[in-house]
């Protein structure tokens, strides 16, 4: 009996060198495999190699399959991660008290614009509680204090690794993770800041923006790091302002920017569409 | 005596099938070529693969590579354009009264934007004589009228031809060129309309926006056809407009637009990144 | 006892002359009123003149207030609308399967972004049924079917009327109402149509729009008329697409455009800054 | 013999205190002037009133009436600047070796976009001594060195003051003017500088974008103040960028950004539409 179609998407990375295209795709063809997008990029002052290709592969054994075309791109030196269409990602969402991001997140999911599932929605207020409830998603309080930090973020580590969570999406949680969390965590996690940065990081940016007067407020989303709103961009956008607009104005507007460029980023996180390398990112759109 | 590496850029698009990229990455690779970027494309309606590439090869003779490469293409049920960094496209700029494409995509030139040879300014009128010797560019003057249009295009053509123009630009030329020309010129001719295509053809398009009372005013550069303002678009954009703007704001805001499309297709145009098939055009940027 | 400050804010258009900015404003001062906002202009070609004022009165009837000011404009030739900060529009939300919209306003309103009553969710089928209850708001199921419209519409107008609703707002409603219906509600009617206007009017803009090949896709929000897809454009915006995007694509980038373009025109509507005349709109935002 | 109309433009801005729009519209209906537009803004915070006035009035002496106005305005405890129609503003561009916005901004004016008179070009370098002798302007070359820099700056005031220059704009001049020179002048300069301020101020914006691997880039005008890149902004716009542009592609698309952020500062500035008070503007668009 012949397996439906699976569908692999490798993201590479290594040291440049000549015939690095043809060796994958080459590899792929002689699998059975059928590519259906394939993008490369060099970075010639690093001299580095990127690339993310999706192929069909006709094999009741995805898994296998990931783990040879893995070792086969580490015998070009390459680091490589494969993820098949049939994984669904686990996803846990820290929210706050705001709550457009946290509705939106869900929307876009229960639309079936993300191919995931969502695991928890953590928070250290009870503010979405009953809307978590709502859409049927488990929701745990987890309250976070100066004195009680470190406890409250080895509870969160504990509930990540029992849900095997492999993203954390930070959905205006208005929470600095730690060095050590993020260290430990191991995993991605996604910010929204709600500002162009690297203009206006740390706190209030929109009483920043409003401040200095600028014409554009903005939005970014990025990986978090240890140092605070710096850590790989994955995605800005901005929106025009003017001397008529308070900072209600700026922070009304700025939710709209907030949803959008955070629904873009996870969407190309979890289509696979983005390296992190250094402090930048690549995206494969 | 080793030679300077040459730059190659491949354009191919035919029907779909397994292997494609791994063949042609591979002939390149075998080749001694080394992939700079690779991008493709499938229609998975229409079941058509397309396809760039561009290369860099130590060769003397760039001419017999790319030969060689389109002979490799259609034993791949493929058709390949295959341009060459030594060769600069020898292109013609039909202009009418209006300036601002006209200077624009000529500065951008001087600027070294485009590696192109601008070989003639062709004008229905006299009035960008001057401003062309001024930038030392050849202007012919082939005055067009109802009764004569015929015996114009034909001069038009001979022109062309004795430049060998590989490229027409109308830049805001303000004439409809016959379907009888373009086809006998059977090369590319890309003009540049002032409203979001397919709304507003025809004449007056930022008229028929005011009177429509639209929120925002666009520009379309495309290939021309014999059907006026249709053919495969290349770049459009768009500029909010308000009701506090009359018929002439909107042409002075239109002009930074359609300057902007128009150079921007023209770009893309010359770094061999569009494929045109049927009536749209895929742009590989 | 002094009474807390009303906010009122007046829509005047008529016939153009001299000191009519002098005149309102002048009646607002005598009658102890402060403006707090005012915007005007002018259509030349038309000789008509629009006024939109919001100011704050120390006043304990603010209703005789609006009389008072809508005699007088009639005193200077003018149509003058008056709403005050106390009264609370009431709106119907027309739905029909797809739910984008329906949660955006929904939220949005939540939020407190519209100061308005959302009088009844009203459906041709009953897929938001429970979700409308989750909000808390009352669903009222009428299908409609080609033979039945006319009866449809008759309920739908009972409806509105019983519930004197001031605005209906058609969020992908996805049935077109008739121009009887629209003359006996003789109120306004907000559509989204989701394509750029007057580009793709009618049915299956998105597949109209990739048929043509498009690089930008739109969404139009107007005021529904008798004529289909016509009517005042209140707001438009548009998103990049390219070769990439199939109609699914399409139709997933443009629900972000239908919320962000209908949204934004409810605002302005409800918050008194529309001005339609003809078949055009003034936005006093 | 009656006089043809003349438009006068007043920008005030003072305490705000109820009537203010009253009196001064009343103003200009008792003497005869017709309202075209007004448009004014309160800063709620700080308490001030901002108002652009434009009307036609019936005179023979229009510098007569600015002086009359602007006494007026004084009487209501406003801050008033008055220009009339038939002034033309006179400004001086400074430059140093890139062309873009020296060109567009020339083009622009040769266009009719901008009712000014350009007085000098003037430049540290000799490299666009030709381009500026060829569109029939007067070329100052005053170079400026470290040790200089005084003197220079001196020859400039000098030659500014002989010219009665009302405006200078700073078209990449790519030098620092001193606080010393901008008190002296005492009259607007408007600087572009190549980055989204507060964003990466200081030198090689675009490196310090490409660094940070930034999604967007920007331009920003702005008003200069004694202090480097800091300044009330006047206008600011972004362009999308990806990990596929290096540098010189930044500095690329860069030049299309500062051109017309910088042609649209120019614009307002030029039709009395920017008031600047502590560190931003008003701009009455």
């Amino acid at each position: 009996m012949e397996s439906a179609p699976v569908i692999l998407v490798a993201l590479l990375h290594g040291p440049d060198r000549p015939g690095l295209v043809a060796k994958t795709s080459g590899w792929i063809f002689e699998n059975g495999g059928n590519i259906l997008h394939a993008d490369q990029h060099r970075d010639t002052e690093l001299g580095v190699f990127f690339q993310r290709i999706e192929w069909s592969a006709q094999s009741s054994a995805p898994a296998a399959d990931s783990t040879r075309f893995q070792l086969f791109a580490e015998t070009l030196g390459m680091n490589a991660r494969v993820a098949t269409s049939s994984q669904r990602r686990r996803i846990a969402l820290f929210v706050s008290k705001f709550d457009h991001c946290f509705h939106d997140l869900i929307l876009r999911w229960k639309a079936g614009e993300y191919a995931c599932d969502i695991a928890a929605i953590v928070s250290n207020h009870t503010d979405l509680a009953s809307a978590a409830k709502g859409y049927g998603l488990p929701f745990h309080h987890i309250p976070v204090t100066a004195d009680t930090k470190a406890a409250s973020e080895a509870r969160q580590l504990d509930l990540l690794r029992s849900l095997d969570a492999e993203l954390v999406i930070l959905a205006r949680y208005m929470q600095v993770l730690s060095a050590d969390f993020l260290q430990k965590f191991g995993r991605p996690v996604i910010n929204i800041h709600h500002s162009f940065l690297p203009a206006f990081a740390g706190g209030r940016p929109y009483h920043q923006a409003h401040e200095r007067g600028v014409k554009l407020i903005g939005a970014t989303a990025h990986y978090a790091t240890a140092v605070l709103d710096d850590g790989p961009i994955i995605q800005q956008d901005v929106a025009r302002v003017t001397h008529r607009h308070d900072v209600n104005d700026l922070v009304r507007k700025g939710r709209d920017l907030e949803k959008m460029v955070l629904a873009q980023a996870v969407r190309w996180h979890l289509e696979n569409r983005v390296l992190a390398y250094g402090n930048k990112t690549v995206v494969f759109d």
